[in-house]
């Protein structure tokens, strides 16, 4: 008779993964900010494009970075809650921008052939909405953690840049019920109009949050660790992009995260281990009020605020813009010897 | 024996252009507004993405707008404050610095490429250092009416977006000491340390502009007008500036003010008449302080914050790529219907 292991608790692997994240690689980032010093501009008057290129080599882990193959992933997931009344939209749109990203009809598409970004769109089983948070769990513990799996397995490997967003209507609540359950606070800190939703939808998203994070803490006690919170109020793109980020840490591809929903699963990780986002940068800060206060939360800065709030890893495509021209000016540029221009101390030789 | 007309006061055809600025294309405008409404994505979801298509098609004047030949002027000139030990840098680092731009090696020649832009550098005059301003007016009124002039024949023509920026040592002293005879408050509010100046050069600037401002009010009385304002205390670039802005309008040519020095230029430009900057966008909020708050008089906002302080017109390069991913939004989007994404209101015919 075959002797049976005991099952191991799926969440297991994605723990044992957090205990051995790739360190910095410190050595292409010193180069790096000693190639900084010498270029011909006053030191750390670049400000955050100085910032991007010491990024870029200490989580490529190379000297000197390149972006030969920046990638925007989006991941697309439908949500119970959506039947809730939550959004200004139906929840058939999901699949109906899906076909639109495909298509190249999205902002998606415009601004990855703006910025020379390869699309990548991952539909999650949209014919088969997570459980409504409101009334029970989104995903059992072995359906997400599968899902974190997929998105682990979808884009590391081809990336040398990794622009992360999302598509599914009603994740803004689920991105807000996530933020709620994590970091507490009011409902109010983290409920906002998403899309669009009128007053009575904002009153129906403002209920559903609420009674989200109240049936997690029943269920799951008053500080249910990240993964459990992820599972009971998360949805299936939003576990997905943490795997897809975590992913990206053990590949050496530095990621940039889009808005608000993007960075409710960024915060999954945080909650998990700050230190685990240390490749991450924060694109932009979204319109959606509670974007800001999720970044603060976690101390992070975005990158800008053009007052967006479409999603679909919309400013994730624009920062791999921004990344490109940081890189162009950190590999361009002369130094103060070459270009025979005076430095502060010193005279070119 | 032949009559002599009387002599026309140099500024009088600046005032004369003032009085006689085009208005916006409200036609084009009002197109690209109805073409936004109708694109796949909520009302408003990409914010100043979405200001800037209809910026663009009112200020070219046409529908749909194009970047085809976006410019990034640089105009450089010398000061005579920058004898007063101002800048962390010698003077004659301008001149190796246009040498820089000729020869491909700086920031923003990195950046033009990044965007897509063609540099052009203009020098005025770098052998010829302006009157020093703590003691005398930088400029007299024939030489700062040439210099406009100059400005003003300098770039339009050639640009269907126009990014403008800047290089002189010294430059941020008169960019300070402008600010502060335009907008008073006090000379701590304009100072900053510019390229990186230490503890003692930023007690000299901060003497220098309020040495500066207090001759221009005894020279020429509490409340000079702006253009004299701009000869007494601005400089050979921020006067070429000026005419290149005020061009631009004419021409039909939106503009992108880069930082601090850029944008007070334009703020003498301001002084005159608000309006006369409504072609205009400011890229970037600079690291100096005093940039902030000088956009805050004249109820700017710039497009973004990446704590740059480089002038060069770095931050208007990187503005130019936002806008051209903008256009690509605006231009290549779908719309409702033709994606058949439901709408809020109704489903796709």
């Amino acid at each position: 008779m075959q002797q049976q292991t005991p099952k191991r608790p799926p969440f297991e692997d994605i723990r044992d993964l957090l205990a051995k994240l790739p360190a910095p690689d410190e050595a292409s980032a010193d180069l790096a900010r000693r190639r900084d010093a010498d270029l011909t501009k006053p030191p750390g008057s670049l400000g955050r494009l100085e910032e991007i290129a010491v990024w870029l080599a200490a989580w490529q882990g190379r000297y000197p970075p390149r972006i030969d193959r920046p990638v925007v992933a989006v991941f697309a997931g439908n949500h119970g809650v959506a039947s809730r009344g939550v959004s200004a939209y139906p929840a058939e749109v999901t699949q109906q921008m899906v076909a639109n990203f495909q298509s190249g009809g999205a902002a998606i598409n415009q601004l990855c052939r703006a910025s020379g970004a390869v699309l990548k769109v991952f539909e999650l089983a949209l014919e088969m909405p997570t459980g409504d948070i409101t009334e029970e769990d989104a995903l059992d513990e072995a359906s997400c953690a599968a899902t974190i799996a997929y998105g682990m397995e979808a884009v590391a490997q081809e990336a040398d840049l990794l622009g992360i967003g999302e598509m599914g209507i009603g994740n803004t609540t689920v991105a807000a019920a996530l933020a709620h359950g994590l970091f507490g606070g009011q409902v109010e800190d983290w409920v906002g109009r998403g899309t669009g939703v009128d007053d009575s939808g904002l009153k129906r998203k403002h209920d559903a949050v609420s009674q989200a994070v109240g049936r997690l803490k029943r269920q799951h006690g008053d500080a249910p660790e990240p993964l459990t919170v992820l599972r009971s109020l998360g949805g299936r793109e939003l576990a997905a992009m943490v795997g897809a980020i975590l992913a990206a840490r053990f590949s050496r591809v530095p990621v940039l995260i889009d808005g608000y929903v993007a960075s409710a699963a960024a915060a999954v990780i945080h909650a998990l281990d700050p230190a685990a986002l240390d490749h991450c940068m924060f694109a932009h800060q979204s319109a959606e009020q509670a974007h800001g206060r999720l970044l603060a939360a976690m101390g992070k800065t975005a990158l800008f605020d053009f007052g967006m709030r479409l999603g679909e890893g919309s400013g994730a495509a624009l920062a791999i813009g921004v990344a490109r021209a940081a890189l162009e000016v950190h590999t361009g540029m002369s130094s103060f010897s070459e270009a025979g221009v005076s430095n502060r101390d010193k005279k070119p030789g």
